[in-house]
């Protein structure tokens, strides 16, 4: 079994970096509190003994390579160290400092794997800084190309290839300079199910589709108290017609369908002018592909409706787009019967977040481990996962190497 | 009559300063900016031998006191020279100006009033960086302690008095220091009805009732992938609700109600984090008391509905609140009877927008002269009015200032 102290003081260690007063981290991609969260795992893996790469688009890895592995392709874990804004401290963390406990406690027992293990922290999962999420992950997997990732413009304006050179995070590896065997991801769940039904631990077996997209809505402004209500075209009010469409459009479907806007900014932003301009965020998800279509094509649709009524222009413009992912059945069979042999019953279930896995599973065979989230809060400080649920998620990612990488 | 030429181009001069790249001025109340436009006007003020008067509250006052006239209160004029963020270049400067026009030429061609003369710049009329809006004519009425109103916190987290002493108009007068026999202010209508009924001139009788809040939503963060619809606290879909509710209430009245949301801010403000806090500002108006104060009822209402069908936590604050003010009846006759004189046919109206007549209308009889609005636009660097309009305009105050104060 893993070393529970070590990986629960890691965890607690890496929650500190970045924290805001009375909040959680805030640690951005390519941020420079994220390279405090970098430069922090990076002394690990060494005092670990691992190699340790960087590739272009700035995930690291930590590579145990044991005599005698060298021709044959590792066996990934990892997960991601940025967070979004005022996060938890579990989200991404956790499997990545896993991936190096279960690692270093295989090599101080002295066990001898087939093939190399490899943990990786991979760039710009979160995709608050920079669109798409599981950038580096997608990346690496060859979907992205990795001159077009490192010129993407981030909510602040900044660019994420100068960003990493900044932080002296832009490796020279290329992008899937090792090729995974198989790629195993423990997370905490980020939602209610595990906990609401009593299952310690989750084989997640597939991952529901994400669609991104800005709107933009061009109004006119005009003054709040001498514009009739007929003669105004506020992109506020238009805005909020979609907001509040989606929200009724997701409460009276008997679907999984969620919708969230997240991002909004008016402009000129002022009390007494009508906005001109009103530009927000669109995150839609549906384990279901078609379901997802049809859902965007609502939206396009009802995009078209209010631009008409409120007499404004409105544009979309493409963030992320990623179907729904089946993982592997054969590696989640493997943590069922991993989690039944430590007695511990487990659910398999879909994701209804995104993670790096999901891109990995495009070039591996991939599968992921959840733990509970205590009342399904993540994105939130209050964010949590009993240590008894930490350390048994470790303990089943361990036999699970074990079992992937057995002689 | 007056000097076309000089308002025209002291008109467009102003408009100058603080103008953004491809867009109006932004000269934000006691701003960098909107120094240069107060030394500007300062400039002229001396230019036209008038002793220049700045009060606590950095209103500036540009007096014409000939000898003899010392004993009686002074005729007031005035506007204001702050802008809104992207405004036009004609609102409040235009009756600033045109005041200083009327002195002017009154000196010029050796006209001999009865009493002084001023011309008043109020300090933030517009409101946008400091509530309330016309603070400045607020405090100057005795309706706003001066200490009050200089401690006020802007958008931006500044302190309105320490702004107004680092740009130098934090003057030593006390507020209220000349009190006026009369007030005239000369403005662009900012509303359609002018130029949809073919008048050329405003005689403006009443000014609406104005109400400004601040809300602000408390929900949850959590993850925009994993968190099912009926266990969300979405702070923005709450704020997106009270949006649309203002709209369909305006919109299903056949009241003149207008009801605006022009600021808005989601917290954390991240794509995939559904908002924990939504803030932002309503203005809603009406002519009638009884209405605003039904429609606010109303609002309040809603506000309780949301809270418990969003299961979040809304709270309203208060940052301005007018009641509709009646000017006074003779000078209106007298703008009336003014244009008449000049064969210009006016239209007896109400005010949309708030102005700082109506605050030293608790002070003094007070009356407003309206001049036409291309399209109604205003707060919007479209906003135009013809060149023949607003010389009729200030004619018309030229032959209203000399009715009162005629020897
Ligand atoms: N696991 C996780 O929170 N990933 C971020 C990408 C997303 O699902 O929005
Ligand atoms: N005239 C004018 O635009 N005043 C600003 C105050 C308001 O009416 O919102």
């Amino acid at each position: 079994s893993i070393n529970d102290a070590r990986l629960l003081n890691r965890l607690r260690a890496l929650g500190e970096i970045g924290r805001n007063p009375d909040g959680g981290p805030t640690r951005l991609a390519a941020s420079e509190t994220e390279k405090l969260g970098r430069d922090q795992f990076v002394a690990w893996l060494k005092e670990a003994d691992l190699d340790v790469a960087v590739d272009r688009i700035g995930n690291i890895f930590g590579v145990w390579k044991p005599q005698g592995t060298e021709s044959h392709d590792p066996l990934m874990l990892g997960s991601h160290i940025d967070t979004v804004i005022n996060a938890g401290i579990y989200d991404g963390c956790y499997g990545v400092l896993a991936g190096l406990e279960v690692i270093a406690t295989l090599r101080e027992v002295g066990f001898q794997p087939s093939r190399p293990i490899v943990v990786g922290a991979f760039t710009n999962e979160e995709g608050v800084r920079y669109a798409p999420d599981m950038m580096g992950s997608l990346v690496y997997a060859g979907g992205l190309d990795v001159e077009e990732a490192l010129a993407t413009v981030g909510i602040d304006g900044s660019n994420l290839g100068e960003e990493l050179a900044a932080i002296g995070y832009a490796g020279s590896h290329e992008p899937g300079f090792m090729k995974p065997h198989a790629y195993i991801e423990l997370h905490i769940e980020q939602g209610p199910v595990l906990e609401r039904e009593g299952f310690p631990v989750g084989a997640v077996d597939s991952l529901q589709g994400i669609s991104w997209q800005q709107i933009i809505i061009d109004g006119d402004a005009n003054h709040a108290g001498t514009t009739p209500i007929t003669m105004r075209k506020d992109a506020g009010v238009a805005a909020a017609r979609v907001i509040t469409f989606l929200r009724e459009r997701a409460k009276a479907s008997n679907t999984p369908t969620v919708a969230t806007v997240g991002c909004i900014s008016f402009e000129p932003n002022a009390i007494n002018v009508i906005p001109s301009k009103a530009t927000f965020t669109i995150d839609l998800r549906d384990p279901d592909e078609d379901r997802l279509l049809a859902e965007e094509a609502a939206l396009a649709d009802y995009l078209r409706t209010v631009a008409q009524e409120e007499q404004v222009t409105i544009t979309a413009e493409r963030l992320a787009r990623f179907q729904p992912v089946k993982f592997d059945g054969e590696i989640v069979r493997t943590i069922e019967e991993a989690a039944l042999a430590r007695g511990l019953k487990s659910k398999r279930m879909t994701s209804g977040a995104g993670h790096d896995a999901q891109m990995i599973a495009r070039i591996a065979p991939a599968a992921m481990i959840f733990v509970p989230s205590v009342a399904g809060i993540s994105h939130n400080p209050k964010e949590f996962t009993s240590e008894t649920d930490l350390v048994a998620g470790a303990n089943i990612l361990l036999d699970v190497v074990c079992k992937l990488t057995a002689p």
